[in-house]
This record gives structure tokens, C-alpha cells and sequence, in this order.
């Protein structure tokens, strides 16, 4: 076979506690054993498309030409479609999972889908007694064949590469003169990120009113480092993805303040 | 040296708060830099012989043809046997680990061993203080160097490949109407794979009644993916090894019912 | 470009929950695909410098030949200076980091800084909107430019090699016939590595006391492996890396004694 890609950048919501990312690496090394498979995450909360699609935007614009395969496929073995998204201009990559709203985001970042599959056939897939593990059975050798250089049609029938399943981010609302956020994502060292381009507290100031329900109002100072705070101070900075970031010195500032994913945040001007 | 092996498939109970997994694969590394090694699992629960070979057991037939590299090794340091064992026609895949039942039952489904011999020469280990850290000093030096082409036999004296310490899988057993089962495996999702043929709940129908201890018995369906059921729904499924399990959608079973891995469920015809 | 390193072995604080470590391969793999990059340990406890510099002390010594990436940085973005440090003869590696402790204790280990640099070449770094994921936008693209053959004094202006910050790991200190010490490290498995030296203990015997704060004295006997002990007895013994640790057969020590990393303890001698 020949070689067409060498990089699976591989996601998923199968953890760690199991063998299923093991698995599906396997599989790949057995088709194509050319192919480095990068790990992007696993331990996506279970079941969590939104997640899952908003960690593959955050990563996609650094992944390595090649395929990205994505799992989080709380549907499968059911009508959800299985699919294979070529992107950018000549098919230079492959997006492969399922067609959840998981892929679509992504597709976009990179140029927009130009060509898509319905993975149906099977002569490309594993055999299984039944239907749930489709990372191992479906994706995987779809990616692991497409990297030898099987051409994406002969995976199954075309369909609309504009049709694929949307996931809706939130926008932000202005209320009087507060801005109504939404936590987008909760790092592991508790930094909430806002779905709020900075430049939109820009006249806020050097102090930003925090209000999370009916909780005492805190403030946030705008700063450009987490070191740059003192302890237990909150602050709002423009992270890594220029998006605006809650944050705190060495501590979580999500514990400090009770939020999570999807939480509301309304950011107040102070005086 | 040569190349015989190019690829080390890796399960352990080590765990991924420690460097653990990373020194394994630093020292294979070092010794043989043109093997890649292929993770399956290290967040086995701790000392849990037989979870280890259970995952084993299953990833096994998927594995990328090689060495298999198996640490679940509470009695490190005393009497138990570190051994290699060739399984397969040729000899074209060996386990490696320790003989207290990890390896048993793989190499039955590899087609049986065929030789084996106990890690005795410490030419092909590494010196180290204390034995407390076999995968570094004793197993990674061996998949190493035997995929560098060093003999089996070279390893260490050859033992009765016949006795190897085995691993028991509890059998079902009928109890009346009813079908006494064991958890094998609770998956992250909360699935709950059992000792069970699905065919032999055929009989039962569509809805199979689930009794665990003195709690209140529950219905589930029979059903061919997780999607198929209703929120809140409990279901049974035939899994992606061809057990019968039983699932929840988008929501654990294993935390509805009670249950992990060893628990008795009985499972009840319905009618 | 030429091909100086082939290994990354690459340590954090990013953990598994997040696609810090991922992105950070993928950079690596945009620039250097022909890097394996092999995955020390990201699960180190958030912010925990002194935590990754211990953990890369213990594997410093089995890395296979190349460049270690190691990043725990809570003092991201701010004055801290980023570094790359040659060690050993003809600089035959190099350590990536934060100037924060991280990495003194590994080069001395290594025999020693010969030539460091401080990261200041932006021409070898990513942009990004926010100074907060270096591991990403800083350090990766070193690795992986030194990888590829860039000279090291190319990355940026070169700093005194013996002027890294310094990790101070804390010393025993005699208290009338007991030994005060400290918790290095719990693993996994609840193994309570000190640092003691075994030689240390030998004139206690076969028995140790062992006082944790104002909880009752316990007794330790002092074993060759885990599996010496009979269940609930706890015991000390000479760990894989050479220091006295203290251990419970197929439990958690630390849970028996209720200690974490940076607990003292009291060795004292029974008789």
C-alpha cells in the first residue's frame, strides 16, 4: 500500500480506565503501521459532544497534516451516520468520526469540508458481534486505510459536505450595561474560559465585576499572566486561544467561584 | 542487532500520576529505538490480577503483531516467576510479564504457548537498588532485547509452557428460571459486561428482569445499541466482544443498579 | 533541516483531562516528524514544581538519548525565564524548562549544565494571543528546532549554566535517637519513598518505629519486597530507586498512616 498520511491525531471520551484508546491504536498499527498516532485527549467528559468539539477546535489548528479521527459517540450503532470530511484545499486532510456536531466546527477552522463520505462499506471495517465500539470496528480502519492511501470514496457513498450535523456555540448578550457570558471550557488548573472576545471588556477597564447567579459580586482584575495576580485574587486575561480567560494564582479560580462548562457568567462594569 | 519485533503492546496497572509507564518506555527506548510502543491500558485498578487479564483478554486479538508487555504485579519481588512466553505458529508474538494468571488466558486465545522461559539472566536486566520495579529492571529489558533479535532462550532457563498459573473465569449457573451472572468489566460509560452468552438469555425475550442482592428487581430491554434506549431506561446489549451487557444510555448502569466488577447479577425471564 | 535528536521525553503538569499535551505533541510533530516524543509523566499535582522536579530526578537516568521537555509552570508569562540547558559531555542533551527549580536537580544528575540559553529567539516560537500554554507556543518549537539540528545559542542569548534555579530537596535531621524525615513521594500504590538513605536505618534492626505527628507509634518491619508483608502490617524497605521507603502489601501505606508528599515522619529504633 502506499502511503498517503503518517499522523492520526486521535480524541475521544473513551478515558483512560479502559483498554478502548489502546484498542483502536492497535488497529491502526495493524493496517497501517507507518502511522504515529497522536493523542489529543481522551478523558473528555463521557458522552459530551459539545466538549469534545469545542477541545478539537481549540487543537486542530496545531494537529499535524494527516488525519484526525474523533470519538464521542453517544448514538452509535444507532442512525447516526459514520463519515470521512476531506478539508482544506486538495483534500490535505481528513476529519473521521461521527456526524454528532462533534466534527463540524473543526471542519470549518480548516477551510471548510470539500468532499465527505458516509463510511458504508464494510469491506473497510471491522467484523463485530455487535455494534458499540465503532472507534475500533469503523474509524479506525477507516483512518488507517485512508493513510495507506485508499481513495476516501471507496470508504462509502458521498454525501453533502454542507450538510454536516452543526454545534451551535453560545453568544454573548449585553444586559444593561453587563456582558452574559458562558463558560466555554474548565482547564485542569481550574481556568474558566468565556466565549468573549477581550476586546469586548476592553472599556471595562482595569477592574471587572464577576457574577455568578445570586452569589456576592467579585472583581477581576485584568491582567496578562496568572503570576501576575496575588493569592486567592481573581482575574480575567486573554488565554492561549484569545479568548477571555477567569483565572487565579496557583489555585482553581471554577472552585473559587462554583462554576463549570455552560455556567453563566455575567461581567460587570465597576463605576 | 537485528529487528525481529517493531512493535511492544504495553498494559499495566501503573497508573498515570507516576512516571511509571514512561521509564518502561524510556528503557525499551534506550535498547531498541526502533520499536514503537503501543499503550493499551495502565489505570487498571491497583494490584488487580485478574481486571488485568480480563482487558488483556480482550484487546489481545487486536494487538499489532509483536511482544505484549503485561505488569500487574502485586507480588513483585518475591517468588513469583518473571517469564516470556512464545505463543502462536512460528512463535510470531510473546507475552512478557509476571506468571501469577495475567498471561494465562491471552495466550490461550493466541493459539496457546508453544515456549517459554523464566527471566533469570540478568544480563538482559537492569542492576537496581531494590526489586521493586520489575517492568523497568526485568520486563521492558526483555521485550527490548528480544525484539532486537536476542533468542527466547537467551532470556533465561525454558520452562513447562504448559504451566503457565492460570486464570478462573466464574462460569454461569442456573439457579430455577433464573441465570446467575458475574460482572466481568464495568467500562467507563458504566456498561456492564457479564459472563454471559447472549444467546442464552434468547429464550428470555424482550425484556430480561435483573436482580441484584435484595434490591428490587428491574426490568431491561433487549436492545442492539445504547441509543436505542430511553432516558433512564435500563437495556441489555450484546457488546463489542460478543458478551451480553448490561447498559444505560448516556447515563451509567453500573451506578443505577449498584454494581461493579465481581458482582453477582441474576438475570430472570419475565413473563 | 538534519536530524541532531530523535527523542522528546517530555514531563508536565498538563494532565490528561485537557488537550495541553496533545497540542503540544502535535507541535512538536508539525516541525520534527521524524521525533518520538515518549510521555514521562503529565499528572504531577497542579503547580507542583518541587513534585515534576523529583519525578524527573527519578527518571533522568533511564531517558533514552535526546531532549527532555519539562513543564511545570505556574509562574507562566511573567519574569521567570524560559531556558535550554546542554548537559553531559559534548552536550550530547539537552533540558527544556522554566527557570524554576524543574530542571537543576535532572542537569546535575545529567553531570552538570555545560551551556545554557535563555528562550528569547521569537523567530523559534509559535504566536499566540496569550503568554499562558509556553509548553506550546515556547517550548515544543525549541525541542523540536533543536531536534532538527538548530544550534542551541540560535534559540536565544546564552546565561550562565551554573546560575539555574535551585531545587532544595529537604535533609534528615537526628532527634535524639530518631531519624526526622520527610515524604518525598507517594506513589500509586500508597508506597511512602523518604528521604533516607537504608544504610541509615540498618542499626534499628529488623523493626522500625514510625511516628507521624501525635498518632500512636507504629512498627515497621523492614522487607525486601512488598509481598514479605502479611496484610495490615506495614513495612520498610529499599525502593527501585535506592531509598527507604514504607510499604503495605496491596495497600496504601500512606492511607494506613494518613501522609501525602512533604509529611514528616519519625523513624525510631524498638528494642
Amino acid at each position: 500500500m502506499g502511503r498517503r498520511f503518517d499522523t492520526v491525531s486521535f480524541l475521544s471520551d473513551y478515558g483512560h480506565a479502559d483498554e478502548f484508546v489502546g484498542v483502536v491504536h492497535s488497529v491502526i498499527r495493524t493496517i497501517a503501521p507507518h502511522v504515529a498516532v497522536v493523542d489529543l485527549v481522551h478523558d473528555l467528559p463521557p458522552f459530551d459532544v459539545r466538549a469534545g468539539s469545542l477541545a478539537l477546535s481549540r487543537a486542530v489548528q496545531y494537529v499535524a497534516p494527516g488525519i484526525v479521527l474523533a470519538v464521542v459517540d453517544p448514538g452509535v450503532g444507532t442512525a447516526r451516520r459514520a463519515i470521512a470530511v476531506e478539508v482544506g484545499e486538495d483534500g490535505e486532510g481528513v476529519l473521521i468520526g461521527p456526524d454528532n456536531g462533534l466534527l463540524a466546527p473543526a471542519a470549518q477552522l480548516c477551510g471548510g469540508a470539500t468532499r465527505a463520505v458516509e463510511l458504508t462499506n464494510t469491506a473497510f471495517q471491522l467484523q463485530a458481534p455487535g455494534p458499540t465500539f465503532a472507534g475500533r470496528d469503523v474509524f479506525a480502519p477507516a483512518a488507517a486505510h485512508l493513510a495507506c492511501g485508499v481513495p476516501l470514496t471507496d470508504l462509502g457513498e458521498e454525501v453533502d459536505p454542507y450538510g454536516l450535523f452543526p454545534t451551535l456555540i453560545p453568544l454573548t448578550r449585553a444586559d444593561g450595561t453587563a456582558l452574559v457570558a458562558e463558560v466555554l471550557w474548565v482547564d485542569r488548573f481550574g481556568n474558566c474560559q468565556l466565549n468573549v472576545d477581550p476586546a469586548d471588556v476592553d472599556p471595562f477597564g482595569d477592574v471587572v465585576g464577576v457574577q455568578v447567579g445570586d452569589h456576592p459580586r467579585r472583581s477581576a482584575r485584568r491582567v496578562a499572566a496568572y503570576g501576575d495576580l496575588a493569592t486567592g485574587q481573581l482575574g480575567v486575561l486573554v488565554d492561549s486561544y484569545g479568548l477571555l480567560s477567569i483565572a487565579a494564582d496557583r489555585t482553581s479560580a471554577a472552585e473559587i467561584l462554583g462554576i463549570g462548562a455552560g455556567s453563566e457568567v455575567r461581567l460587570i462594569p465597576l463605576d
